[in-house]
């Protein structure tokens, strides 16, 4: 399975605390501890500072799972290169949507919908499994401590989840749909909330757990090349005269 | 429409708060609020402790929706009385189940799973409204504080509900999806979690407009009378024989 | 209720069979048997080449339900109309797609997938209702026969449907998920397959039932006018230093 | 993974063609295609009339996934055996059902519904994937034909799936949602169609590899003992305080 971890990388570029919880960005750290789940294969990294942000049809027509951070600059990411997304998940490549990722273009492109959300600065999180039998969910307690993060509340205008798998308390009195799929043509889509840039979630075993599950979920199971208009299924009348 | 509040009745015998919160029984004060929706039609209350709990083949196949409280008695119940509501789901009456008749025999039946989970006494909730656009949000806006109630908390062992509308966090660390629907034969099931005895959650003039909502919204659009296997469609050979 | 029909209206100017079936144009025929559904209010009609395709803000701002039929110029109604559309559904229009409109840029835009289907010329349609609980249901038997329609057939590239209500077959050997209803943003949406221009499925009794029930189910429950971040929902610190 | 293959068993002694197509019966052949999925581990056989319907408390404990075929008998599974399984279930074990096991207890238990549906004796049936991108569907067509098997036909009266993977045609003027998923506790269920016991289904490899996918989804990700009110989540005072 070729995973490529596709992070914004600017704040790395302008709060210290950054690289000092994450050394060498976001992605790099992400990269690492998904590592087992490529098992030999390639774990790239691509930011939006790169040639074509880094996802050359190359990059993206080999690779099974893309995860995708941004925050600051969604607008920057090309339309082109959002379409070339788009167009692999239509193909059947699983799609990692995480935190602010939920304003990102490739995100409201397949979801339909504004994707907008409440926020208030850092309180305390805690999650809630509510599908223990969804493979994302292997091995996550049925609640944990993330601690401190930014805190996102409802009412989250996304599509109803296909299933909806965790959801969060925070301190401060909300609650939040923290981890959700979707299918979108031959591919799958998980949002997962945590990860501000100057919190640890990304350090935290379980997140790590949840995203290293994720992406064996959302590898693709069948793939499809063609987009013209399918060709149509033989009437049974061709079925029996071809017999 | 004709309503029936199906109210247990116990903690009224023996619990002097309920009835100075509640006059008359819970299932009065439900059986007031819900006059506007009836508009004429046929409110009727019953109990546990009346004969056939109150709820007799003529007063079931004569309800539009029932509505579910009981708590400390759900075995009480006879057997045939839950197979006879069952029956009437399946036909098309819709069904309310409200706090805790989330252990009922009749949520469990049409549910499939344990319908346990985890709880503690009065914390603070506040309600957040996840899809607007139901018909039972109608009115409703997108959260909303209820102040001193019971605390329910996940993992609530249901199946994914086909519509998740409501969820709630409580002061004291929990999240909660607590406004769900069902759709179970020919009928529609709405499952509501505030409303513990000794809390003045059905006098919340949102709760009762929730209630209210759920009412119109579970009233039967069809109704089926025969459970025998079903005819078979027709062939098109026969359809094209018969003209 | 304020309903509009959409209509890309020009097959009616070359195919003589198509006003001869709907006199006056598709629009004009679906207007009028919506007539009972609006009961006093508006039915408006509009099309491709009126001034901004009939759909000027005030028309759509002043619109619950609208309905969409286009299929051989999907790419000619502007962007900036669709986005006007899409706005509209987000603040909680009511939109019913119909038949080839699953290729218009408004359908697919709220899907965020390609909408491709498999099709071929007339064969014959039966349909069956799978959901006879639902208000797009009420009054429809558990299946009908609909008799000469364009063949729709799977796979058909939309995301699973939040309800599916009726699946079609067709006697060449095809089946396809023909009533479907999603949310977006606080509207509502029903896909529902019949209705190619030179067929008479508008004209047939059952089909004229399920889009008058669809119209009242998809009328906004609750609106919504703001769409930067919403405001934060105050702390309990904040509300309890408030009182 | 420990798969189980139960069989009702009772055809095979009666019907000489079922033995015919299917030699040492149902379960043999089931069992025998899914070696490549136990990859080691045990792949049992249980039927109605061994002891405890061969169910017993070791074997069930000890199954990961088990597979359901009844038809004539379903009456003579004692209820203590079903509530046995419906608990496994509950604590994560897969279960598959397939064909008539449709009217099994364990079935209806699990579903909460009649789930009954039409049927007439054998036509021709063609299969849809309606979502490629489920791991049950790994590596199966689009469309794909059977061949002679009865008939299922909607309204089948099941809770909406929380996922369909399949729908299927029939030759005498049919649909059917043939192949549906469901949570129900820490288990997983699928519901597949085809596998009448006179016709040679289980012998089709596309019906094969489907059912070889079912197994690996329905693996339990995780696993739950106690049934009893699951212990409170602690408070945020708590959890400070114990710091």
């Amino acid at each position: 399975m070729n995973i490529t971890v596709w992070n914004e990388g600017r704040h790395e570029k302008s709060i210290p605390r950054v690289t000092q919880l994450y050394p060498g960005g976001l992605h790099a750290v992400i990269a690492s501890f998904l590592k087992p789940v490529a098992e030999g294969s390639l774990i790239r990294t691509a930011t939006l500072d790169e040639p074509e942000c880094g996802l050359t049809q190359d990059v993206l027509d080999s690779t099974d799972v893309l995860l995708w951070w941004g925050h600051m600059a969604h607008d920057e990411v090309p339309d082109e290169i959002v379409e070339r997304v788009y167009t692999r998940v239509m193909q059947g490549m699983g799609l990692i949507v995480l935190h602010s990722g939920h304003l990102s273009k490739i995100f409201c492109r397949l979801m339909g919908t504004t994707c907008r959300l409440r926020w208030r600065d850092d309180t305390y999180e805690r999650m809630f499994c509510v599908m223990p039998s969804h493979p994302i969910a292997q091995g996550v307690p049925e609640h944990f401590e993330l601690g401190v993060e930014e805190t996102y509340a409802e009412f989250f205008d996304i599509p109803q989840p296909d299933e909806l798998i965790f959801t969060s308390w925070f301190d401060s009195g909300e609650t939040f749909r923290s981890g959700c799929t979707w299918h979108r043509g031959y591919g799958k889509i998980f949002y997962f909330q945590p990860g501000h840039e100057t919190n640890p979630s990304f350090n935290h075993p379980t997140i790590q757990k949840i995203i290293q599950n994720a992406c064996r979920w959302a590898a693709p199971v069948n793939t499809r090349q063609d987009f013209s208009c399918p060709q149509m299924v033989p009437s049974l009348e061709e079925i029996r005269a071809s017999k």
